[in-house]
């Protein structure tokens, strides 16, 4: 199994839950700046969109979109309980999965994130979130993870919380949203992924100061 | 099964997944603006986040996010066909409702549609989107559905395609997806649920009008 990530990027989600079912995996790192694996190849070969996460399976197929991605890991290794075994819970699983890809994910922090986006985009995009993450909050409050137990979505949920150190946005305004992410920080998967992949988003950076 | 939607909105996938697998539902009608439906109700009350659609189940379960509404609606009504059956076909189910979820509806369309984003949020999402589409453009040539045959995430894309008109996207730019749009307004299910919510729209905006 060969993940292709950024660091820090919504496939550090998907590092997390190979970390929980302990499977290996090869990480390839793309520069997410030339659309280039960091020994040199065209990832748009991989996936043509250029986006990560894609995940190559064991026989050699390409899976793209984190959402998908991350359900797959999960049916895959199913001794790692990444996904509830219920159908009707299922049905929340992917709703979770949804609202943090589509609600937090992309309309939120998506454009807080990219330098080009304009700051009428930025200033936009956070008013429309502020009542996503109060809904997030309603939810979270009481709760230990967005499903009774540990699952992918919450792989997917740490991950993009994680990103609001470096925007506007205000986790300690949501208690409940802001202790979830301190708790899940601690988690050991969540903490060996982000602490590498921090190591890696530094260096890269470090690249991009060089001009390289 | 009752079916919180607005005229027009990603909602209208669930009634056209309803009408292709021919099982009778209650439809209800939330104003976008004030979320009462239009007999008065809080729709609020049914889901905090105010969004459609909403699916109340026959057992008074409410689903809310597009994505898992749908893919319910496929599992509970197999006969009608809309998912695939494999596993690894249903990743690349849930790869598409993903994409058309994340880079189509959200980052492209849900700026340009809203009269509140200013001009240059509108312009930043309008210039990303030029490459999601051109890779659906891809994907699409040659083939009939995103799949090998007609899914829930077809009703899904058919539902975001139509909002083009509203928009600066021209899809006519994009030959393969202009074909497939074309070819899907006429399919039954779809020419039916657009034509009633074109019709309740009409009426929606007719009430604004009038300020109502």
């Amino acid at each position: 199994m060969q993940l292709y990530f950024s660091p820090l990027s919504c496939s550090a989600s998907v590092r997390i839950c190979l970390y929980e079912a302990g499977v290996p995996a090869v990480f390839t790192q793309v520069d997410p700046r030339t659309k280039r694996t960091l020994d040199g190849a065209d990832y748009r070969q991989v996936h043509a969109l250029g986006t990560v996460p894609a995940l190559r399976t064991d026989d050699g197929e390409v899976l793209t979109e984190n959402a998908a991605i991350l359900q797959y890991v999960a049916d895959t290794f199913p001794q790692a309980k990444l996904a509830p075994e219920g159908t009707r819970e299922r049905v929340r699983l992917r709703q979770w999965l949804s609202f943090v890809g589509t609600e937090l994910h992309k309309a939120l922090f998506t454009p807080l994130l990219d330098k080009a986006a304009p700051e009428a985009a930025k200033a936009y995009v956070l008013e429309k979130g502020a009542s996503r993450l109060a809904f997030l909050e309603a939810h979270l409050t009481g709760r230990e993870f967005l499903l009774e137990h540990f699952s992918v979505a919450d792989a997917y949920l740490a991950t993009v919380l994680n990103w609001s150190a470096a925007t506007p946005v205000k986790l300690d305004a949501y208690p409940a949203v802001h202790a979830y992410h301190a708790r899940l920080l601690k988690r050991p998967s969540v903490a060996k992924a982000l602490s590498e992949e921090r190591r890696l988003y530094v260096a890269e950076q470090e690249r991009y100061a060089r001009g390289a």
